[in-house]
């Protein structure tokens, strides 16, 4: 019984390579996680636990994949920034988009009751990813701008919202009204003026983001201060990938930031990211 | 502060639509999981448990995605028949791919100590998937027959083999030697001669892989007798993709079968999995 | 001087492979040819010199490439169908797209004075390709029928307006006017009592189009009969295409049809169309 | 009778848009131009009228499409650059990739007793065409290197090649024996000693290729000094393409050079072809 005579369907799959010399951001979004996040009683209008599940999940990505070189997340989604010259999986897509959406959904659920020990996970979450290819710095820069103005504008909505509903006694459908036609600065009124709460003094967490870099550890500077903000991979983890791997990617620390990327400062500090 | 001077990054994705009136077979395969089985010390040639988790998460799988209307899985891979007229994700490719690889992993390791209750899982499991089309059902059927006789090859080979150093006392590398140049009648020969082993009566699930199929779940037969063979989709999980999905797909049962697929026994019995 | 340093620009093209087992459509259709029928002064509603130059470059293009089994034609677009095993060109999609568009287009030009002997081609016109995968024979039906049924519509809409400024003395205007919301059954009554034309009599190439169907030449029955409506490829034309075609496509008469391809007896009289 | 019932077939045409902000370089090659050169009795190693035409063709697609910055032509093909963000047929693939081959090859044909008065044309030629992407300004300038580095390797084997058979009688078989292994200066030692040939003296056309490039003309220089080197595009050519085009695209000249596009020197003479 030899499997020749079948063996002809696999030419039926088709080659689907991602163009070289260009950026690939790879983003991930959580399926259907306002029921999720409601079955899990997450805190509104943000739950730290349920943010630094996604950071910790992020992070293990940027491990076992040295090309990734930025992630940005917020609320349940996550964009990776993956170097123009990359070859990972010779760059096909779905080969990229299935293995890096795998990873991350399989740490989530892995991770679970680190961050939630006292919530059972009550059903298996599932994320989606897609690939957008971007021909310059430019673009990227402007993604990632494009992402932290979404984050800024909804969690100045949702964090009047929530205060309207949670301090203000409103129903979720007076608090919809309260907000119809609103811009930013009469959120910033409500919140300020009803609530006594200074939008900017909000943990930068919620406002910003989180971003995560790498940097190559110096040999003689290679300590953790803060196990739970940086975390530097282990031999361990690396070996995961094989031996050539390892020789490739250089122990590197990733420092989770809740800074502005839109401005030119964060790019400044970083130049290694857009760089070749 | 508006995102709209960044948006036109979103006009970079571009559209990945599979085929219409095409057969999709989505198929899973377990990234690393030689390492993987190791770590986790698997039984060799085959692990039981390790094996009903992939079915379980299969069938969670099924279980979400009406379309789905056959699964086939083997050692760390799962193959899944959708109907040629899914509209899936509006047969987005990405979409699909990146959907159902996630919700398989996060099955993987949320059930994992149902199955493996003494095994503390090491680490996060990743897995890839891919999408393959195929125009008729003679592909389909094909593609099924490949799979299990690959299957039956890799398990003759690998019982044999093991035997070999189990119970023969010969080194991995002996091993490889004996077997160098054999053809299935010699490793049969092998088996029964040396070890007593008729491979025919090794369980099926090992020499057959799993096969899931779907029916209809009539009103008044609606009786499990076997709980660990098949599930019917409660109200609770249905309700998971929303009431419209539920009036579309009502119950179903789904079974596990360790059976023929390649010869049309199979095909005559559930006619419905080919037909439109 | 070394190509090398620069041969790695070649490496950005991407592969267009188009789906194994699926019959392949190729339509072309003129590019502007409002204006180019207006300046070479194409009679109304329907030219004939402009028709038979169409199918005589669609002719050619099945005499060079022996896997186009049918080619249907209307106005100034054709379409052709490729067998559905055809490896031309390894079914890439660019290359196949511009070279039959090419083929097609220089015909046109390098046949027109044949057809327009009178009429000095004032530029040089251009047309666009298309190639659509059907994955059976159903919907090749189906194809067929939309465009043969789209030639009816606009044949009968074309005739009745023509008739009406060219014999009613309308303008174009008026005559767009009159003809606004009516049904088939409308227009062939104006046909007939205001003009007293039968529209069912009018020649089946203007109300039905062109059908070129492929036969195998019997050796002893090689005669032509009419040689404008049929063609035998010759041994120049076909060593063209170089000696191994030459052994692969025997000598094949080109037919052409001005039938109804809706119906069944068509294909029944033609089944080698959709066979494999 | 109406076509909805079948219309249904549309929907199988699939999305092929070429991503933004990438610079797209649409390439065509002559199919089968070793027998037609043949057939119609080219001058070897090259012929004047030939390559003339061939720049005709080009330059009346550059007309045409007033998104192309740049054309480079050698022997039987010739690569077109378009703006990186130009949106001419909505970036459709299929579309542009076949009307411009249709174009061209359509110019060729209609253009060719211009440049071969006394050669009937035998057949109709034909070309395929493809489009690359590019992702930066540095890979544009390694395109036309490599084209340009072609163009010198072919020319000067086939000056050496056709010096030794038609003025040193050696048989093509010899000649492909004398040159087998030698370098550039092999050949240009054999050129000079044995024919008294110096190659830097060799017409720039045949060493370098053509060039095309536009610059926009100064409303009180408008005046064409040389008639068959640049060519003003016309008020009605422009009328083609309607009423929109003319206004954007303000009357260029093109201008055909046989310069050196390797170097800087070039492209900082023509800084716009690269900018955006």
């Amino acid at each position: 019984m030899s499997g020749s005579k079948y063996e002809y369907v696999k030419r039926y799959e088709l080659p689907d390579p991602l163009m070289l010399g260009t950026y690939m951001v790879f983003r991930l979004d959580g399926h259907s996680f306002h029921r999720f996040s409601d079955v899990h009683k997450f805190t509104k209008p943000n739950d730290p636990r349920a943010l630094e599940l996604m950071d910790c999940a992020a992070q293990a990505l940027m491990k076992e994949y040295g090309d990734i070189v930025l992630a940005f997340g917020e609320s349940d989604e996550y964009s990776f920034l993956l170097r123009k010259s990359t070859s990972l999986h010779n760059r096909r897509q779905a080969k990229i988009v299935s293995t890096l959406t795998s990873l991350f959904t399989s740490n989530y659920v892995f991770h679970w009751s680190k961050f939630f020990p006292d919530v059972a996970l009550e059903y298996p979450p599932s994320f989606d990813g897609r690939i957008v290819l971007y021909p310059s710095a430019k673009e990227i820069r402007d993604y990632f701008a494009w992402r932290q103005t979404d984050t800024h504008i909804n969690n100045l909505y949702n964090t009047t919202f929530w205060a309207l509903v949670q301090q203000g006694g409103q129903t979720t459908t007076e608090a919809h009204a309260t907000l119809r036609g609103t811009v930013s600065k009469d959120k910033n009124e409500i919140l300020f003026s009803r609530f006594g709460i200074n939008y900017s003094t909000i943990p930068p967490r919620y406002r910003k983001g989180s971003v995560i870099v790498r940097e190559k550890t110096e040999p003689d500077t290679d300590v953790h201060t803060n196990e739970q903000q940086s975390t530097q991979e282990s031999g361990l983890t690396q070996t995961r990938s094989g031996d050539q791997k390892e020789l490739k990617n250089p122990p590197t620390k990733l420092e989770i930031l809740h800074c502005d990327i839109i401005k030119d400062d964060f790019w400044n500090e970083y130049p290694k990211i857009l760089e070749e």
